[in-house]
């Protein structure tokens, strides 16, 4: 069965596809683009099958193109053939991939989240760059964390600039959007280190806080890191050193920092210490 | 002494300093653009005397803005008072600053590198986004690192994109450009150990590596990671562990993680090892 093909920008189904860049869109259809065919397999795997599907012919002729058009079809979803440039129309951006999709926007709430699933968890309050909430996901996949719970007014982690810095994590790790109240009742409810991430106050140096999973790592707002509040309800509070002028760093790369550290702890190395590795 | 006003978008200043987001403009002006007051004023404490400097009568009524104007017109720029649309309009950003201004692109040879003026230093490979290039250099800041030395064809870290990012830190860390053969004939000519991030090949964990200063911690290209006979000219190799399906980590956060590890070795906590902080 050959696919439909659609060479008009003004098709409807480039349109929809084109809206979803669009938050409200997003809201309203409960639809989320991913792009590019290795991003979209994982996806797959993950279990996100494509509600819409619009393929470039080179893609197409790939396994995994084909992969991604039978499950599709599969699941109920539309699969279109469609030129390049107008890939490039719906996800703006130049150099193109072969493939985007439009996918369910999952259940986020609290509630589904799977604590007891993982050692780790990045917490945002009220982060405003999607690309920092998209590296933050894609720091989580790298160190087994299980995902990112957005506190109160953060950006949205389904917009295309978050997932393209995710590269693939938004399919693979748990998303939850909760207000600050309902996060720490929630996170009360069974056992869990609250972490959070501070340059000033009763803090320690990060080397020095001993990790207990779960640990929930929070981490927060660009300008103006965590709230009093936050702070007060946090378990402890651990500094990473700042040896610069500017007393500051990004904060997706200070949650990976973070992330490491934990992990280290919670996963040492075998042989334990430091050895050569120039020999 | 009252400030020029300037309020058209017409005038020849206000299009040069327009003109500076464009890479080709910054390279026949040997000018780049920083923008707002704490910036700014950091520049200037860094020895950064604008070229031209635009500021809103806001900015202006304050002192640091007060100092900016005077160290300007001392250094015999150009300081003008303008409306604050007319910095959205210079830097394209809606949500402006009350400062922008123009300053002399540095001398970015590896023969003015101070070598021995830190123990770090990160060395990038044909990195593609100046987002990530200033990150890199806001991470070089907190950790002490000397700054970031740019291998062949590398992203603008003059660009407002990168400035933007390094929150300052393009002002207070060194930067160098040079082709990887003069790179790696340069850094045999001193103590350094060079150590690239790799994912696979001859690599050992990165927390089994002992960094000895001066480091210069080699990152690759977004993409590609670290070309073949650059590997082969690395010291050592050093790999994060990835739990994850996808990998990979951002490339400035796998640098970030590194330096800290490096940092954490050069510079170890007093006390030595893990403590409760929760009592």
């Amino acid at each position: 069965m050959t696919l439909h093909e659609i060479t008009s920008p003004a098709n409807p189904l480039i349109k929809r596809l084109k809206s979803l860049s669009d938050k409200r869109a997003r809201r309203e259809e409960g639809l989320f683009l991913g792009e590019g065919l290795r991003v979209c397999t994982e996806a797959l795997a993950a279990g996100y099958v494509p509600a819409m599907l619009a393929i470039t012919p080179e893609a197409e002729a790939h396994p995994l193109g084909q992969q991604l058009v039978h499950a599709t079809r599969a699941g109920g979803g539309q699969a279109m053939r469609v030129p390049r440039d107008l890939v490039s129309r719906i996800t703006g951006k130049d150099n193109a991939q072969g493939v985007v999709a439009a996918y369910p926007i999952p259940d986020t709430s609290l509630a589904r989240l799977e604590r007891d699933s993982a050692p780790l968890w990045l917490v945002a309050d009220n982060l405003r760059d999607p690309g920092n909430l998209g590296t933050m996901l894609r720091s989580c996949d790298a160190t087994g964390a299980g995902g990112l719970i957005l506190l109160d007014d953060c950006a949205d982690p389904f917009s295309l600039e978050a997932v393209r810095a995710s590269m693939g994590a938004v399919f693979s790790r748990q998303i939850a959007r909760a207000g600050a109240d309902a996060f720490f009742a929630w996170v009360r409810q069974g056992a869990g280190q609250v972490v959070g991430a501070a340059l000033e106050g009763r803090t320690v140096d990060y080397r020095a806080h001993r990790f207990v999973a779960p640990v929930f790592l929070l981490m927060g707002n660009e300008q103006a890191g965590l709230p009093e509040a936050h702070v007060a309800r946090c378990d402890a509070l651990v500094r990473l050193p700042m040896k610069g002028t500017a007393d500051s760093l990004n904060v997706a790369v200070a949650a990976a920092v973070l992330l490491y550290a934990a992990l280290d702890q919670l996963e040492p190395l075998a042989n334990g210490g430091v050895s050569d590795s120039l020999a």
